[in-house]
């Protein structure tokens, strides 16, 4: 079996950014109770997750599940070595941030005009002036907060159709030249396909070096793992999943859909890529968001599945 | 947006066959008429599927399911241009699928010794001389007749755990040896990852060649897409899917739960890989299932979410 130890000695390792917190409270209508997030980011935490979306800094009337946010933040921070981030959308939201010391504050621009308009009634130039203040601001501020943007929208979007690729450069490069840290790419609409996953994030790299950011991928079409791993082979090395895809529902038209946190941790483990991540308890955490928001559905496959027998995974360190 | 006119001059073309009329029907307890099993696969074929496996010539008794097989190979054999597959276990079903004049038969040999004892209550080295009587046969009586192996849990059996990779080379080259015309592999317990898919994949074709046959994979953790893209990426061009995943249940435990058809095809397609399929009219396929099998539940997430806004594939020809 000399193959098998070549590759398990090759021990790669990936980041799985847990975004449900923040990606998945926001997209139902429950309001999860404070000490129920808390209990919930302990819990993938200690499950072995090494950062986590804790929530956004938006106007509570806008995002009420948000609201508690500062809260938040404040219980994650007590968790040691745990990289806290939080989202905002502008420099009011930033302020906030980096009042809470937050780790990292990531900023959504959204490469389709449409989408855009819609989201923020910000074009896309003007999201890039406003994370040029947001940047200011840091650097005056708080010098090691770091800084990600996240370009939305950039694989397709549902109220423009295609998405052009060269747009999609043009921005990234722009927020690197703002003195973002990280530029990612999102699949906003689920629209991804591998091919241009793998494309895409290579040009990326090629535009911004090291600069090159996130994968964050829906999975509303069943290509979410695939396009992951498509990511994960031009390079991606962070990857955005929701435990239990809360938030999105993969069997109601329109829906959204992270990618499911312990199916993408499965899926690396499986193939001997280091996540740091404990299966078992990642699996346990989903049953927080269970008694804390009961009529929410979960999906997964590896929880209806099951570990299979005889896995071995990288040992949690 | 040189890169995505890049792409699309790439014509390159899978072969999605449909396993649905034997995989599905042979794992759910309930019986499909012969008239709908027909009317499956004519919908199938007007779709553009190129290959279906129709039955299996097995006994009766143990699976009256395919009972019929005689009669859906002749309906089957009057659509031009379709390739037909019939699965046989033995030389006592091969001889039956020769005399039906369908144009390949597929014979199942486990690389888990429990699992081939437990199946066929034979050792793979039995089944490997089952097999050269097959060819032999094959070879008097209807030369023009395929014959493909698919090497069953070459990537981990329930019963036995691992399997090792250099039995799985072993089998492959005895089943060449022994005069068939292509070997895949399948992946039946579900465990298969894709860093593993592509390295057995790619050890296949060193050791055989051009003989390195389809890819059988399945969904049961969810990384069935994820599978077939590294399959794919490992020169693989044949993919076996069953239309609304039928017949496995990836919301129980224990399931199989075959790659769905639709959503394989709509990833290829996505990639700007041909298929040869019309999306739409393989979507309306489904509900030939719905009707002659009300009570079982279809997957997929293209028939959930819906074929994208904008969504140009390459065209059916």
């Amino acid at each position: 079996m000399k193959n098998e130890q070549a590759t398990s000695q090759v021990r790669d390792s990936v980041v799985i950014s847990e975004v449900g917190p923040r990606d998945g409270l926001q997209s139902i209508a429950a309001l999860m109770p404070t000490n129920e997030k808390v209990r919930w980011i302990k819990a993938m935490y200690d499950a072995g997750v090494a950062e986590i979306e804790v929530g956004s800094f938006v106007p509570a009337r806008s995002l009420p599940q948000m609201a508690d946010t500062d809260v938040v933040v404040q219980h994650a921070l007590e968790l040691p070595g745990l990289s806290v981030v939080v989202l905002v959308p502008n420099l009011q939201g930033a302020r906030a941030a980096i009042q809470s010391k937050a780790h990292k504050i990531t900023v959504p621009v959204s490469v389709s005009r449409a989408h855009s308009q819609a989201n923020v009634r910000k074009t896309p130039e003007e999201m890039i002036r406003a994370v040029r203040d947001i940047v200011h601001l840091r650097n005056t501020e708080s010098p090691t907060t770091k800084i990600e943007v996240g370009l939305s929208t950039a694989f397709g979007c549902t109220l423009q159709g295609a998405v052009s690729e060269d747009d999609v450069l043009k921005l990234a490069l722009a927020a690197t030249e703002a003195g973002v840290d990280e530029c990612g790419l999102s699949d906003t609409a689920g629209y991804a396909n591998p091919a241009q996953v793998k494309r895409l994030f290579k040009r990326l790299k090629q535009e911004i070096g090291s600069h090159a950011g996130a994968a964050h991928l829906h999975n509303t079409l069943g290509l979410g793992l695939a396009n992951c791993l498509a990511a994960y082979e031009a390079g991606v090395r962070t990857f955005d999943a929701s435990l239990g895809g809360l938030g999105g529902c993969p069997y109601a038209p329109g829906a959204t859909g992270n990618v499911v946190t312990e199916d993408l941790a499965f899926m690396f483990q499986a193939m001997g890529v280091h996540t740091g991540i404990d299966l078992p308890k990642l699996l346990a955490a989903r049953s927080v968001i269970e008694a804390a928001l009961p009529d929410e559905p979960l999906y997964g496959m590896l929880a209806q599945a099951g570990i299979p027998k005889n896995f071995t995974a990288p040992t949690h360190d």
